[in-house]
Order: structure tokens, then C-alpha cells, then sequence
């Protein structure tokens, strides 16, 4: 029987993302290097990612054993290379442009290890643009969590055409060793899946307020208190089967889809939003939440916190 | 100090909405009266919404008492008349057609009470059109609740333009009571506000199902432990403004709007599927989903039933 031994970590950036894959695996008990060409931003990181992660511990998301494991491995690198380079897996978590993570990249490369595996958190940019300045395109792909980090369980893996499949294979078995739920594109598209489906919805959120059919706040409800339960219990494909009652879909879809054509038609399509609406858009937002936004957050995170400890127990 | 007297409810309809109303309703102890033209069908309904009622017992969704209660006075109508004839709240859950619902609410006027609410469970017709035949259109009002009713707590209220606010606040109040999370639409706009989302999701869903990007159970579980999870805790309107982290909507709302311009233009925007399509969706479908239909089902319901009660307690 062969011992897992947890991977040694880097963590490329100690913004909001970097902070998020620190907690998330520190709380693992696994060894962390955290390094920013800003030291004081990665010096103050320290404090913060202590706090959220005794946060998980308290919320009965990680347990006291390996969170004390995890901060006593916990480093921050006082530069790239000390960082870096006994590290197996490299995760960058830069600022969102192009021209800054490739050269990031390239740097990292110069100080890495040949076997490390190098995952970019970006929402948007993809492994094959990414790659430009690399001699070895085939160790880095994507893995893009969504935020919080140590809350929301799905990465999006998504590899590029040059990323060799040993590389996605040992980022999914991490990640799923890390408690999330990886998930892995089969191709790159445009905010690769939860991007465009989170942008198809924001658009038809956004339209219906300006419409006059619905306030803010009351949108919200409706989605967390019906669609998002029941995406959550079984995503949308499986709600549409299920609904079915045990019928093939080749019996059920014809119908389902046409119902659906009048409806498709009447969605909103715009891809800009005019000043006076944005403006409209912004007073309905106030509106709605110009309460404290710590105590929305709070309550925002205790619910998320409630779901995803019903989840694992189910 | 006045005590809740809960009100008498006729359901017209025992197909799965019926149904579902009927175990929301018995469950909380209240009297239900259950007609179907169809009289085998309410006969048999007796049995199944008995075993949905006993069922939100065990799941801890209902008490013993409140059932007893509910169930006791649970009684299937011998005709229209019978059942609406006493009924301070009267659910349309008939067949979805316009036509049929107009007769229908036609014949449920001539026989119930003057001060009577009339609500349709419909998800796509509105009141304006469903009160063509009806001599007392104020009294009526659409309740379109989500499948499974006695789980989902939305309920989308749509009035009509002639509908007497005091029937709105009537259904709203009942639908609290019975622990409900009803929503009230300003204005009737196609496929409500659940549908119109519903829409755009399915439809960026099956597109990139059919591009090749993602496996359908693969993109199911990317929203299941993704975006659902996060707007079952707050809607995507607060999403956004909460990952603002305290700037003001007119700080961050123009930068992510511009974000978005690139992708809204790349979305699936087509409004019919063309039947090669649909014979890929299917196969996608069923390679997905081929095993035992009943054992998702319950899957499904066990991880929404988890989720339910954690949204209770927190």
C-alpha cells in the first residue's frame, strides 16, 4: 500500500485568489510557499490566511490536526525562486492580462522544477495564449476556482493543446484529494463553462430589473430560494431528465425544446449596456443592498457555509 | 391577540403540481379539498399525496401532529362544487392550455364563494389572458411554484392588471404561513422570472454540450458545486456586489460590465435546435444519465433535502 504524500505547493500572488488556494490547502495540512513581488501585500497575507483558515476550523470545514500541520509548513517565499523551486505544483494567481502572467510564467519557469505541473487561475485566458513565452507549454494548464476559493468546490481545469494529460491527471487527483470537484474542459471556449453560463444569467438578471418585472432583492430571492436549490441538488441537464419522470429523451426533448422556442426568442441579447441604464441598473443595486455590506456578506457566507456542509453529508 | 385561523383550499387538478400542492398544504395541518374531472385520478391521488405527506415527516420537513391533522381533513371532492364551494383559496392546477384553463376557472367562478382567491399554477399563461371568461377577474392571480412543490420554497405571484391587491397579499400571507418563499412580479413578462433564467441557462448548457466543450454530467456537476451553490446563499445580483467587497455599484458595475461585452457576444443566442442537433443532445443525454432513473431521483432529492434544512437552520 503506497502512502499519499501531499505535493509541495507555490502559490504565485497573495491577492484574493492566491489568499483563497493557501487557506484551502494549508487547512489540508499540506506544505504552502506563498510569494508576490509585493512582500508587504505576501507579509500581510500571513495574518489573513491564519484567520481563514482557523476560520474553516471553526465553521467544521477542517479539522485542528491539519490546519496545525499546514500553518506550521506554511512559508512565505522571500523571493521567486525560493518560492518555487522544489515546488511539484506551481499555481499563479497574477493579475487577470495577458502580457503580465506570460511573463510571470516565464519567470517561473526559469526557477521550477522540470517535473512541476503549472496551473494558472485565470477566469479568462487560456493555456494556449498563455503558454507564448514557455519552453515547456506541455507542464502548464488552467485551473480556475471560483470564490471563495476554500468555499465554492469546482475548479475548471482546462487544458491546452499542448498540456500533456500527466499534467491534468495529477492536478484533478490533487484537487480532489483537497476535497473539491475538478472538472475538465475538453476544449478551451470563451469563459470556459461557468463563465458563460454565470454571464448568460447576469444578462437576463440584469434585463428583467430594468424591465420593471422584479426588484433586485426579489430576484435574488427567487433564484436562491428555487433554481439555485435545485442546480444544486442536480444540475441543469439532470433537472430536465428528471423532470421527465423516467422518460427517454428522445420522448421528452422534442417537446421540451420546442415549448422553449418563444421564449428563447423573447431573452434578452444586448452585449452593451447603455450609460442611462447602467445608471438605473446601479440606483436599483443601492436600493436593494445599501445595508451593510460586511453583515450581507456574513449572512451570505453562513448560508453557503450551511449548504456545503449539507452537501457533504449527503 | 388573534389567533391564525388557516383558510379552506380547493385544488383543481391531480396531476404532479396538484399533487404537490395538496402534500405542501396537508402537511402543514390545513384542510385541503383535492377535484379532478377525472375521478380515478383524484382516487388514486389519495394514496400518493398520503406517502409525499409521511414522507416530509421522515425527512424532518413536517411534523406528526400537523399531518394528522392535514390528513384527517384531507378529502377528495365528488364534484367542482363540492370542493370549491367552502374554499377561501382555490388552485387552478390543471392542464397547461390556455383554452382549458379559461373554461375551467369559468366553471370553478360559477360555483365558489364570491369572496374567494383564485390563483393558476401556471408557468407560462398570465392572468390577463386566463381571466377572459371570468365576470370577477379581480379575484384572480397566477402562484406558479417550482417541482417539487412541497420542497421548493419559491413561488413566483404574478397579478394581473385587474387583480385586487388584497387577493396578492391574501396568497402572499397563506404562502408564508406555509413556509414558503413567495416572490411578486411588478409586471407579466414571458416565462415569468425562473423561466426566462431557466431558459438562458438551459440554452447556453445544451450549446456547449453540442460545441464539444464538456460532457453533460461534467457540466451538471459544474453548476451543481459551482454557481448554484452560490446563489442558493445569495442571488447573482449579490454575488456580484458582495465579490465587489464593499466598493459601491457605480465603483465596480461600468469594469465588469465591460468584462462582460466580449463574452455576451460569443452566447448561444439560437432559438430553435435543428434535429441533428437534437439527436446529439440526446445521445449526450443518455450517455450520461443511462443508469436507473429512480436512483438519480432519489440521489437528487436526498442532496436537495440536505440542502432545504441547512437553508432552514442557518
Amino acid at each position: 500500500m503506497s502512502m499519499f504524500v501531499a505535493p509541495r505547493i507555490a502559490i504565485i500572488g497573495a491577492g484574493e485568489t492566491g489568499c483563497g488556494w493557501a487557506t484551502l490547502i494549508a487547512a489540508a495540512g499540506w506544505p504552502v510557499a506563498l510569494y508576490d513581488a509585493n512582500t508587504a501585500a505576501a507579509e500581510e497575507a500571513r495574518d489573513h490566511i491564519n484567520d481563514r483558515v482557523r476560520r474553516l476550523v471553526r465553521l467544521g470545514l477542517a479539522t485542528d490536526e491539519e490546519v496545525a500541520r499546514g500553518l506550521e509548513q506554511f512559508r512565505i517565499g522571500r523571493s521567486l525562486l525560493q518560492a518555487v523551486n522544489d515546488a511539484d505544483w506551481i499555481i499563479e494567481a497574477g493579475p487577470e492580462d495577458l502580457t503580465v502572467k506570460q511573463r510571470l510564467l516565464e519567470q517561473v519557469e526559469h526557477v521550477a522544477r522540470l517535473a512541476a505541473v503549472v496551473s494558472s487561475s485565470s477566469s479568462s485566458l487560456h493555456a494556449s495564449d498563455l503558454c507564448a513565452r514557455l519552453r515547456r507549454p506541455d507542464r502548464l494548464l488552467v485551473a480556475h476556482p471560483l470564490r471563495p476559493v476554500e468555499l465554492i468546490p469546482v475548479v475548471e481545469i482546462v487544458p491546452g493543446p499542448l498540456t500533456a494529460p500527466t499534467c491534468v491527471e495529477d492536478v484533478r487527483f490533487w484537487l480532489r484529494r483537497l476535497g473539491r470537484a475538478p472538472i475538465v474542459l475538453q476544449k478551451e471556449v470563451k469563459g470556459n463553462i461557468i463563465g458563460r453560463i454565470s454571464a448568460a444569467v447576469w444578462r437576463e438578471c440584469i434585463g428583467l430589473v430594468l424591465e420593471g418585472a422584479i426588484s433586485v432583492e426579489d430576484l435574488d430571492r427567487a433564484v436562491s430560494m428555487g433554481p439555485a436549490l435545485a442546480w444544486s441538488a442536480g444540475g441543469p441537464h439532470l433537472t430536465h431528465y428528471l423532470s421527465a419522470r423516467g422518460r427517454a429523451p428522445s420522448m421528452y426533448l422534442n417537446t421540451m425544446l420546442g415549448q422553449h422556442e418563444d421564449l428563447w426568442e423573447s431573452l434578452a441579447t444586448w452585449t452593451k449596456l447603455e450609460t442611462e441604464d447602467q445608471h438605473k441598473l446601479i440606483r436599483a443595486i443601492e436600493r436593494a443592498y445599501e445595508e451593510d455590506s460586511n453583515a450581507l456578506l456574513a449572512a451570505r457566507d453562513s448560508r453557503l457555509v450551511a449548504v456545503l456542509n449539507a452537501m457533504k453529508r449527503s
